[in-house]
């Protein structure tokens, strides 16, 4: 039987690209999807590229939380995610949230960066943080996924491994980061209006973006003994989607080119979305799918060790990697539903 | 009386840029432009938007050498270059190079870097590297100028203050820069078709760009002790033009933010083109103008000194540049022709 | 038992939108592609971003024609593909054409228009228009599909339905066609040079383009009595994919707006690719799938019938139709593996 | 001595486009900017690329009314231009008019399509359509001159010759206009949203766009006797700035190519900014100049006139326009700053 999802908040790009890589899942129905802005309206009036496919009505949250889910998604902003996350949860339902309102180690934490206060502490203790590269029997276990961010996500998986193997020092860690427009969101601004970034490009939020401290407390759980300390800077590409992320780090002992080759290879040579590669990616490489492309280097000249990764932001960054743990959470083959062949160009 | 310059090399970007540039500049005539390629037509034939502006007849470089010419600029690939330079300097007509023919120290260094024998060995002797702000009075008494490298300008600039009063490291110095594709040259290839550019971004030439030694050498020379050691990482953007550069380096001793900005406002509180600014620069900023916008931040909790560097890459980056040091050679005021509001948007 | 189907030409956008999107087919196997230029590469090799998912090696056309196969798709230049037809067909293997080899009336037209002889004149004789919208039954009892254009496809959609309901003049009919860099395909020149591309806009081939004369001949085989006229003008849009064409066209006699919508309507209510929409569309509405949006209008002031069509010229205008044509001719639901929600944003 | 001038309304892009072009003007001071909003900032607070440059204060438009000024640019929307027009003129200074409020033939036209009453009746009677090329003597004579819209400039000057010959008809003139997003003003919506234009492309505003009645009103001034019929359809392009706009009109008598583009060259041939062109011009071509370059010709198999126009929508468009028309009411040279090489690439 399939099982019956919901979908919380519907107008965003998390929104409708949870609707597009579920469309072809074949374990899951759409059984609601909700706005409150847009209640009563059909999904493809708001977003008109599903028109003929995807025409379900929409309806508020109040009315999803009668109905009889296996799951929700949450794809709501920070500070509203928790409310009905907690909401959910009471009725059983198990939560993949798409907000950053879980990702952090603490309440204090949390409202330190995100200035807020949180409503719901209890989420902290059993909320696992949805990067099944690193977690994945815990989701399993969970009632509660909260989904990495974009950024993090780009960053996390190529130094996840060298961390867990001592191989980098946790020290002075840089991540420089390039993302395109549709990380800010659905929302018409002076950010994302089209002659203030088409032909452009700039670096922003510098010392000061919240998944600063994202990457650093999962790379702290990785293992290193003293604190990891992160500088990351964050710019904005003139592009629809995808992050590439370069890492600069330094050799916490003697190694060869070899040795960091080998510590990825041997970390996710059976992942199904993660891949090593021989040359630098580009984002187009993974243009609409849940793929992380990775790739390695060391210099010896300088002594330095380079990654470069990219993911697109809204899959792999965002919905696809929701649905893979919900694939986790229900059961079913993690990559139900994200064998997906980019579109390039 | 007006001067009468040459252009050598007019089918490529530098070579319009310089035309455009100095098409306002009321103290010099541009008596020649040269291809070989296609001689006997007009310049406006080849760039046809020239059309109605400058519409003088292409003539070879053989012939420009017969005219009684104040000064020339080379708009050729590096290799070529190398026998205009002897040729005009043989005549005693005073050279700006745009090449890479005479950045470097030594023809050792040149060969290793540019896989190719240099045939005039006595243009290191007296070639001048062209970046008036770390060297204008070299530059004025010289014959040959070495215009710098795109990226390596938009590197040094930010660089060379905090290396010559010892307040960086010269170790790990990290520079990672994103240009846009008219740094790759006017020729289609793959690597600037379309469809592999558009809605795209990569890194490439990791580890192993030439301008990795050309910043290394120049900031060398500004001072420190040690070997200076540059990791330099580009990357290609989906934009015209432009190169914003990020840096990270460590303090060589414990500073503060403000120890930075002074620094760096003393070295270019009254250069007419390099400019310190509040927030992180966009590329926009500059396009079309020789202005270098420059951040610089110092972040307490990771200790790194961050810098954010924006110029255009044909201007400042080139063609700009060149017209600055044509202007010190010359005798003009440095700024001539150069006063410059960015297109924008 | 599934399907073995062949892939003639596989280094061009065509080939790899063909792979793309029968990765997902249920009933047939991909047994063959080739390639004379990277035969015994993998088709990873020359599409990096299919790595891990189709690693197939490429085998030479010569070797294709010894396997028994079901159908092949030839996606191959204009007069290379003739060829490979009659060789294929030879051994009663249905071929699906991708190029503009068999889609005029007559090998006299073709010399006019493609400026080379025909090889294989029977051709014309057994090949069936590939617009199943316009031809449904004679593709499925064909055994060689020519597939329609891009910019044909994008014009004949919106005007058929008209012309043969004799709503429309034949006489000026005017197709304003503006179309992404794909359609120049994936080689690099100077016309799809990224910095001749971005921010910018052209036309080019006023009155002369190829698909001016497959326009009329299919416009005229739906009825019109006098000679259909169709003026063509080609555009070229700073985006990969799609064509948006605006077509006017002249009342043949007194209407309504209801009229125009009636016929259109009444034409594609039951296609399963084709919808009439209520606002101008947009061609990111389509990217990446083998949809046609069309919005139609009338206005009275001016007496004008006006219609705007947007495809992406690589499914619809391209492989997506080749597939469509396949599933008729092998039997298959017409939309399998193209039904498709498009990458949007 | 110097003229004073006044930009009344700063913050959009006509208002930073009329500094860029004045800053090099040679006759002419920036005596005054206002903006009620950001009244008391400086001009390079709002647009921070003049920094350095253009740092005068703001001020309100009440208070430049009390200035001794020699003319002022309106650079308002519609609807408030009207009682700035009112109030300058009654202080006796010229105002050149960016906006739409006094292009029309009336005020009942104008509340037609513009959808508000208007208040200056008067300004209809002494308005002159600020079109040098159609109108240079009644512009010298005015005190209120009101510029083209963009479209229309780029509609008007490939067809008034061709009206006032009497080569075409003026029944269903086909005007199919591509703007980039420039047009739709600085302020952030969701029509200029990064990801809604972006690798996209649509029709917007079919039938109902207020450029149609100006380009009817305009046309039908240049002579023809019948009413003149224009079926202008805009489109929203992914580019900063450009309009090209293709034209289809149907000759009046039986004509050649050559007498269109004898027509053409004889409107043309001394015009300082309006060039004919050899083949279809690109937008580039003219990005950051006061150029339009048309290119003609006649299709005998069809029998249609074809035009194609490029101008870049914010010089010609506006702010350019607007100072070849201050160059004639102050009486200097017409191209007086305005002689810009473009911005390519």
């Amino acid at each position: 039987m399939r099982k019956q999802i919901g979908i919380i908040g519907a107008t965003g790009y998390t929104g409708s690209e949870l609707v597009r890589l579920l469309y072809h899942h074949d374990g899951v129905d759409i059984a609601a999807i909700t706005s409150e802005s847009r209640n009563g309206e059909a999904f493809s009036d708001v977003h008109p590229f599903f028109r003929g496919k995807v025409d379900v009505k929409l309806i508020t949250a109040a009315d999803a939380l009668k109905l009889d889910l296996d799951l929700v998604f949450l794809a709501l902003p920070h500070g509203v995610s928790m409310k009905f996350a907690e909401a959910f949860l009471q009725k059983n339902i198990p939560v993949v949230d798409l907000s950053g309102d879980f990702r952090l180690s603490s309440p204090q934490v949390y409202t330190d960066w995100y200035k807020t206060e949180h409503t719901f502490i209890e989420g902290f203790d059993i909320a696992a943080y949805g990067m099944p590269e690193l977690n994945r029997d815990e989701i399993r276990d969970s009632k509660l996924v909260a989904c990495p961010g974009c950024y993090p996500t780009s960053a996390i998986l190529p130094l996840a491994p060298l961390l867990r193997k001592g191989l980098i020092s946790d020290q002075a860690i840089i991540v420089d980061s390039k993302s395109g427009t549709t990380g800010a969101g659905v929302k018409a601004s002076a950010t994302t209006h089209f002659s203030n970034v088409n032909d452009n490009f700039k670096a922003y939020a510098i010392k000061t973006h919240r998944h600063s401290v994202e990457i650093e407390e999962i790379l702290q759980s990785q293992g290193p003994d003293s604190q990891v300390m992160v500088q990351f800077t964050p710019h904005l590409l003139p592009v629809d989607r995808g992050i590439l992320t370069t890492v600069y780090a330094c050799p916490s002992k003697k190694i060869t080119r070899d040795d960091v080759l080998n510590v990825m290879a041997e970390a996710y040579h059976s992942e199904p979305f993660v891949h090593m590669v021989d040359n630098p990616p580009a984002i187009k490489d993974v243009r609409g799918t849940n793929n992380c492309l990775i790739y390695a280097d060391y210099d010896e000249r300088t002594n330095l060790i380079l990654l470069v990764s990219v993911i697109d932001n809204l899959v792999k960054g965002s919905s696809g990697q929701a649905i893979q743990n919900m694939n986790l959470l229900l059961g079913f083959e993690e990559s139900t539903s994200l064998n997906i062949i980019p579109l390039n160009p």
